[in-house]
This record gives C-alpha cells, structure tokens and sequence, in this order.
C-alpha cells in the first residue's frame, strides 16, 4: 500500500503541514520519474534529484530511504489504484463475477496514466537495475502473491456461493494473476499496441462468463 | 522461424558441411549467451564472443549480421519449439479445444529450458538493451502478432465447427495472447517462482472448459 493512500486526504480550507508535506513527496517522485526516464536509473544521483525537484537532501531522505526505494515507489504509485480497489468492502448483494469485473473496470487508471512513453522508459530502466542489485525484482514481483491469495480467496467465496463454477481456486487465481500480468506487462512494453484497459475490462468479463456456474 | 528449424537436419553417417555449420552457430549462440548473462549485452563484444566460442570473426559475421542479430536470435531459440508447434497439421479427428491444448503442452520446453537463471539474466539484459536501442523492443514484442493471428482463426475454426462458444475470437485471441506472455515473463522474470509449464497447461485448460461449448 503506498503511504500516498495511506495518508488521509486533509479536507480542511487551510494546507495544514500533512498535505504539504504529501504535495512534496509528489513531486520529488515526478522529478525522479523524469530523471530515470531521461538518463537512467544508473545515472541519476540523490543530488540530481533534488536539483530537478527543487528540494533540499534533507528533504528527500524526509521521505525515501534511498534512490532505490523512491523507484520502488514509483512502482506502488501505479499499482496504488488497484491496491486502494482491494481494500473496498463488497457491495451488498454483489456476486463474485461482479467483484471481479469492478476489479478489472478499476484496474483502468494503471493502463491509462499518462506519462505511457515514460512510465515504459522507468520501467526498462528499474529491470535493467535489476541486473546490478538482486533485491530489485523481489520486491518488484512481490505484489503477485497478495493478488494471488486475494483472487483465490474471492473464486473460493464465489464456488461457495455458487455463482462460480466448482473450479481449483488457486489454479483459477494464478490465471488471474498471469492474466493481469500479462496485460500489464504489454501495457508497459507497448502502451500503444492496444487499447489496455479495454483488453483487461473484457478480457476479465469472457474469462468470468467461463468460470460462471 | 529461427533457421535452425528451417534448415532440414542431415542424416546421412557422415557429418556434410551443413551440419558443421549449424553445429558452430549453435556453438556461437551458447557463447554468446553466456557471456551476455555473466557481462551484460553491452558490456560484450563481438571479438568476445568470437575468443569465448573459439571460432573467428568470419565465422560469427557468416552466421550473424551483428551481435544484435545474435541476441534477437537466442529469443528466436527460445521460441522456437512453440513456432514449429504451429507449422503442424491438425491431427484428422482433433477437436479445436484439443488443438489450443496441444499448443499448450508443447510450450513445455519455453519454460522449462535448462539455464533459468542464464535466460532470466539475458532477458534482463535484453530489456536494459532496449533502452539504448529503440529497434529492440519491437522486434522482441513481434511474435504476439503472429501468435494472435494464429490464436483468432483457431478460435473462429473451433465455433464454426462448434466445440466452442460463440465468443469473439480476436478477444478471445487477445487472452490467450495475454495468458501466454504473463506466463512466459513470469517464468523469465522468476524461474523458481512456480512450475510455470504445469500451471500454463492447467490454465489453458481451464480456460478451454469456459470457452467449451
């Protein structure tokens, strides 16, 4: 969960300290998205960071512990939709099937965020990171086993309820995952192969008519 | 079509030049493989290559126009069993469920080739390569294409003849596009996450019973 949604939005007339100090956490992560994007993760210093950002070095390690760690983050930045969307309790009345498919439907800010061109060239370079420091792709990859537990969990409620076929609940999650990694993969790869979200809010609908009891 | 599957293989009792010759590219590939996972891509050279295989600068430039070529070509290797799979006639009898299925099973050597660490450190590379190089990506992200061609018409056979539903086929198409490729990166991006052969072909299956008629 990125501490973005973690922080409650101040609704207050007046920029208390807390919406600032949120506001600078932006747009050091804007700056160091720019930077990766221009001249590689490699290349791009803490120092050349806080000159783009405009901010002290105080200010930056305010926030992140490292440079990886504002990477990282940038990751949680694009996956934080999709993370605030698990979070939701269910509607009453909803069926698994419809759970699902809002998962999909709110999976759209990821593939649409702009920034495709940029959002491809941080994403290179993070993998490309990879390659000098084992620790990066972990964390990386770790978000597929919280989707995984989540989807299986919600296909068992949804066989149970008899909404979804008697189908292997961690078989059918792990479709889920591969399904939604390989539409996010392509998204990043190539955001303007297809229309993404479109793909993803569909693809999930046709696959959901097939495990529909 | 990597050319070693379109070179027909000899059998005659004596080794004929051509088979030397397909020998030694095989023998550069391996080199170059090695190399590019232990250095990186741009870290090695063509002469490095050529003193790690053994062989001469004649001898890499008769089999790869460049060492970009050589890399593009270690992809093709890797892909290689899944597009022979497509070249093969439809056995009299096999139903189009079975025919996706059968797809599946084959893809079996993609990710169970020895060398999970080796092809995960040269997909890495190649990505980190595809920065420096805007051609790189494009042709690394072809094979989707053809494979979506080849998926979409599969599909339209399967409800003309009625096996499957009656379900958008270029959609359809797109899914399984999208299972592959998050399996396939799942597998280069974590070898030792799971047993990506067995859960692609138990997903396709599942998959298969909701597009079943």
């Amino acid at each position: 969960m990125p501490k973005a949604h973690a922080t409650p939005v101040k609704t207050s007339t007046t920029r208390g300290p807390q919406s600032r100090s949120a506001a600078t956490r932006t747009h050091i992560l804007d700056a160091a998205g720019d930077l990766f994007a221009q001249r590689g993760y490699a290349a791009t210093s803490v120092a050349d960071i806080c000159e783009q950002a405009g901010v002290t070095k105080g200010a930056f390690y305010y926030h992140f512990a490292s440079k990886q760690q504002a990477f990282l983050d940038l990751r949680d930045r694009w996956l934080g939709p999709l993370d605030a969307q698990f979070t939701l309790t269910r509607a009453p009345g909803e069926t698994l099937p419809q759970v699902l498919q809002r998962i999909a439907d709110m999976a759209q800010p990821i593939f649409e965020a702009v920034g495709g061109e940029q959002r491809q060239q941080v994403f290179l370079e993070l993998l490309s990171a990879a390659r000098q420091d084992p620790a990066i792709l972990p964390v990386m990859l770790s978000p597929r086993r919280k989707y995984r537990i989540l989807f299986a969990k919600l296909v068992r409620a949804g066989v149970a309820e008899g909404t979804l076929r008697d189908v292997d609940a961690n078989l059918a999650a792990d479709i889920l995952v591969a399904l939604g990694f390989g539409f996010v993969m392509q998204s990043l790869l190539d955001p303007d192969g297809a229309d993404w979200a479109r793909l993803a809010q569909q693809g999930i609908a046709l696959l959901m008519q097939g495990l529909a009891a």
